[in-house]
């Protein structure tokens, strides 16, 4: 009752302003029942919701597909403005398209192989031969590959170079990874090959440099993606599986955005920093390769067997080397890595389309997703952007039938070379910063729709969990009518919640994998990231969340979640640091901060939406400002707690230095203070 | 006619949000007139406004004045202890007092000098005698002067230390002094006399510091605060013109709030940096002394006569030195600096009250004035608080009858430690970061109220002005019920405004001068300082200001008001620096920033309460990160644009460096940026 209270009284301000408004402006007299109350007071209409997935058309989102995914469209190429066109014209249809749609351009810089001099690897004889060189691109297997704007294999942002060394193996690419080697072998001048996964790509690079590696050759281990199947005939075209030419493709940068533009929308009159000065990127020459490459220089590796934690699933042991056995084709052999890779400034187009609001228009619910692939992307993005039109036809047919409008102001972002680094969301996100920052409800993201499991794979912050259960357990599955989205996923990804007393699906956490980061991790958003392996299931699902959050009286966001969390995250960092911080009196202070949260919540849309901001701090990390959330910044230590605690305590334990001992308890108060505003961002409004 | 419109629009989101909930929870009828749209309708009630100005006694504001400043109150002392509980005593009473009041203690580091040992002056003979030294305190004139509690002069946070030299004259210490002096002596070793103005205490000791001075006398200088008298006869308690051996105290800080926490609340599990680490303090001893004891020591320098915009009012003429005429009693002769300053980390309160609104109860309107004092404090601030406290007996009464109660939460804030360096109000601003960000509509403050000029002195940011001219035309000066304070303003202090289509009287600028530098520099909250000769003409002024901003409909921000000050800033910068930068290649800019942002206006609260946050960039300058505000930060050049394009085209002119013609550019694209923003807050909400 005295939740309700509190929302009647808040609310009751700008109740009777609008009253006095529109009576002064349209005459309205104060003694019948306005008709404009009732248009005003719509809450989610359950039957539009039916009606909408009802409509929600496979057969369009193949033919999106097709269309999006018929040429390469890399960012700022002719396949990528191609594109440009296309989703821009639906959006501007006066019978299917929304309110309003424009390109919003950015100069943005990017890095590219050089076509007529393709990177690659090759093997260096003792005599100057070259017995193995890598493949320059990947083997021709359907017609569509043999289009000559398909991208040469590289790492984007990699230095030119040419560099020639012993080869060494090198697992992932950690820090832990090279520290392990170098008790085996001086690195100094040695070329290493790391397989994907447990560092960023750029990351692989700079750990490798500290230790005097002068280039790096990256693959995808079959272990890793392809359930270990390494064998041609079982491969696509015969199975979905990568064949052994395939390349990951991949920007080489540890951060996101435009990155001569940090902080700053990338307009013409825009500063920009000396390309020196870019943080992050590889400082050595760095390329991919396909693992059927990568095995003939693996198994031909000298020196003692890795770890079986380093082993991959390539039919050999995996020798650490350095160098080649001597028994093998490539005896005394070096290996040389050439890049040719090069930089430009180039023009990037995000895709804007607006449905304005009808009685909330200055509060948002955005829904994006990138256009730009690397090849054809018929996967990532545009099983996602099929949806997303799929998704837009419908309602911005609605629309324009007069059928329904939404409640807040829904904003479609088709955004710009992601594959470069978020960079278009992230240019946006600039532009319109305190815009966005003050009016912002909630921001979905929806990549890659088909993806490796049968089921619903969802990420997202705390409060955004409840209204993805809701949906989905609207939502059928395409194997059986009887089983819904929400059922089928808990049977793969549960947990048990103290506050949904029992099991629920268990939500991904959000990092910054797609255009999501600059929205949660510089904005503070509330954010998700939603995919599923049918395109259908995935365009219901998705629309059902958009138009809960669009269209409900009260947002359908909950905070609360995050109290589940936060624990968590406490206990955590409890049994992983209290004896150690005891020793150097720093409490973790965790009583005081977390009494106060979930008790009187008010359900209130401003605070619902707001509670996600208390937890940016641009002064916590200073050296990865655009990683201003407290709780979900990016972090190095394997403690999954606060972020900030976790990486300082690693550090304070392994250089025992008082400076270091201080940042932790720094930390612990970035964390104190956030969590103290997010609570009282919930608590009784009139009160401080 | 489209503003209107789109007023309705927004605004009726919330409407029906509220009806729905009213109709649900009280089960009102939807076919009558609800009463309850009357409460909540309320607008500005000019009759209760002229009630309560009619209210104000000037008799209460004295007895409050009487006690507040009847023993010395220094932050943390008992006598600051005893006001705590007076103003929480009346804010706590059941007739007169508010809905709510509370201490809020911080554990702040304050800087203190030893009562037992006091800091002083000396002259050092060659043969070891001691000529002179200055006054250990001021001179008793009247009774109050000599209780024991009088802190003795010194210069907060200075460190200790024993130094001693040559006396030179450096003016007002700025770095252009030193650099004047340094080309007619060698500075190593001298101790420096310096008077208040030109820049700040802090900076004056770090200035000179780097020229190797070793220790720093600073006076106040009769021509700067007494119109030139020096005549004991002519002082007080002769007038009101400072005696010869008054002092100046006050905190030799660059940055404000807490030294040991910044950015956090000094809470007592907040993290504290080491002393070493404090930035922006006085690097050598240094100390105030009266201009009487100033007229000794410059009187007797050697030396070339300084320049005559170095004269001050004192009965000779200024030499420069180094040390002192040979002709005189101190020939040969050094000075000695002994201070004995010590710090310790002490409990301060905050006494906060609240009023809760009727209808925007999470709206908050600030109105705010430091407790604490030097000494005794009758001006500085106990006029401020004693005029606070008759303005919340008035409203306190008011609600407890049942008679009124604002639309939005106002929350009165009597601040602790200000003399340290704001410290009160900024660990308040650190503690409630996100909830102040989002909700609060203004800040009032009104620090000293009665000062020098019989004329209203409003400092503000743009958008407050208009709310200030509309009270100030309410109240009658109290010199001539014929004449406003707003007529009498005006002939003081004007500008004509293309805005306004003539003269208006003219708001001076905000720097970080009293408690409302936190608010504005951090928080980018809308802000203003009023102070007037007369205390009741404050009460007035400043009541009816809060009564506007608390109770309007539209809140009565005008941020367009913007407008003129941007386009002046652009002008200057314009004037100032476009040759340059023309051969930079760069560009200002202004053409595309401009256009969109008067035109669209649109006068909706929320919008109106955030525009100013759009000019908060907490990258935009690394080095002073509580400067936060774009527009209003502080500012070294002497040009009077955007601070950050100021600063870094002087040091650009200076170095020619390409790397600080580089800061030109990047600060260009704060500015824009921020501009960007701003313009975008107000414009059309449905759209990006």
């Amino acid at each position: 009752m005295n939740v309700w209270k509190i929302v009647g009284c808040v609310f009751g301000g700008s109740l009777i302003l609008a009253i006095g408004l529109l009576i002064g402006h349209f005459g309205i007299s104060k003694t019948s029942t306005p008709s404009w109350a009732q248009d005003l007071s719509k809450n989610v209409d359950e039957a539009f919701i039916r009606e909408f997935m009802n409509e929600v058309n496979r057969d369009n989102i193949r033919e999106n597909l097709r269309k999006l995914s018929q040429y390469p469209h890399m960012a700022t190429t002719k396949g990528d403005e191609d594109t440009v066109q296309m989703v821009l014209g639906q959006w501007n249809d006066p019978h299917i398209g929304l309110d309003e749609a424009k390109e919003e351009r950015y100069d943005v810089y990017l890095s590219f192989p050089r076509a007529e001099n393709p990177n690659n690897v090759q093997v260096v004889s003792p005599n100057g031969g070259r017995p193995f060189q890598s493949q320059l691109t990947e083997t021709d297997i359907t017609d569509d590959q043999r289009d000559p704007n398909v991208v040469k294999p590289y790492a984007a942002y990699s230095p030119s170079g040419n560099v020639q060394g012993k080869l060494v193996y090198a697992n992932q690419g950690k820090m832990s990874d090279f520290e392990t080697l170098s008790h085996f072998m001086n690195l100094t001048g040695t070329i290493a090959i790391v397989r994907y996964g447990g560092a960023g790509r750029s990351a692989k690079a700079i750990n490798a440099a500290k230790f005097g590696v002068v280039g790096l050759i990256v693959y995808t281990d079959p272990k890793d993606i392809n359930d270990g199947i390494t064998d041609e005939s079982k491969t696509y075209p015969n199975s979905w599986y990568m064949p052994p030419s395939g390349v990951e493709r991949g920007s080489y940068t540890e951060s996101f955005g435009d990155l001569l533009t940090p902080y700053y929308p990338a307009k013409n009159f825009t500063y920009r920093i000396d390309e020196n000065n870019i943080q992050g990127r590889p400082p050595i020459p760095t390329q991919p390769i396909g693992f059927g490459d990568a095995e003939k220089l693996i198994c031909q590796l000298d020196g003692l067997a890795a770890n079986s934690s380093w082993q991959g699933a390539l039919n050999c042991t995996y020798n650490i080397g350095p160098g080649f056995r001597t028994n093998g084709n490539f005896s005394g052999s070096d290996v040389h890595v050439n890049v040719y890779n090069y930089e430009e400034i180039r023009s990037s187009a995000n895709v804007m389309g607006i449905i304005r609001g009808s009685v909330e228009p200055d509060r948002y619910i955005l829904y994006g997703n990138h256009r730009d692939s690397w090849v054809h992307g018929a996967i990532d993005p545009s099983s996602g952007t099929a949806v997303m039109l799929e998704i837009t036809k419908i309602l911005g047919t609605k629309v324009k039938e007069g059928k329904w409008r939404p409640r807040r102001t829904i904003i479609f972002g088709s955004w710009g070379a992601e594959e470069f680094g978020l960079i278009g969301s992230t240019e946006f996100a600039e532009d319109y910063y305190s815009k966005l920052r003050d009016r912002t409800a909630a921001y979905i993201n929806v990549d890659i729709s088909v993806f490796a499991n049968a089921t619903l794979r969802a990420q997202g912050t705390p409060p955004v969990q409840n209204v993805i259960f809701t949906a989905a357990k609207q939502v059928e599955t395409p194997v059986s009518p009887s089983l819904s989205v929400y059922d089928n996923w808990i049977r793969y990804f549960n947990r048990t919640s103290s506050i949904y007393g029992g099991l629920v699906p268990q939500l991904g956490t959000l990092g910054a994998g797609s255009d999501y980061a600059p929205f949660l991790q510089y904005l503070g958003i509330s954010c998700m990231d939603i995919a599923y392996t049918y395109d259908r299931a995935v365009a219901r699902t998705a629309g059902n969340v958009l138009l809960r959050l669009a269209d409900s009286l009260i947002l359908p966001l909950g905070p609360r979640d995050y109290v589940e969390t936060l624990e968590n995250y406490y206990d955590t960092a409890e049994k992983a640091f209290s004896n150690r911080l005891s020793e150097k009196s720093i409490s973790l202070g965790k009583e005081s901060k977390m009494i106060s949260m979930p008790l009187r919540v008010r359900m209130i849309n401003d605070q619902l939406m707001l509670v996600e901001r208390a937890f940016i701090n641009h002064f916590a990390f200073p050296d990865k400002l655009y990683y201003s959330h407290v709780i979900w910044a990016s972090r190095s230590s394997g403690v999954i707690t606060f972020p900030g605690i976790a990486d300082a305590y690693a550090k304070a334990v392994s250089t025992e230095l008082k400076a270091d001992w201080d940042q932790v308890h720094h930390h612990i108060t970035v964390v104190a203070t956030a969590v103290d505003n997010a609570a009282s961002t919930l608590q009784t409004a009139a009160s401080i």
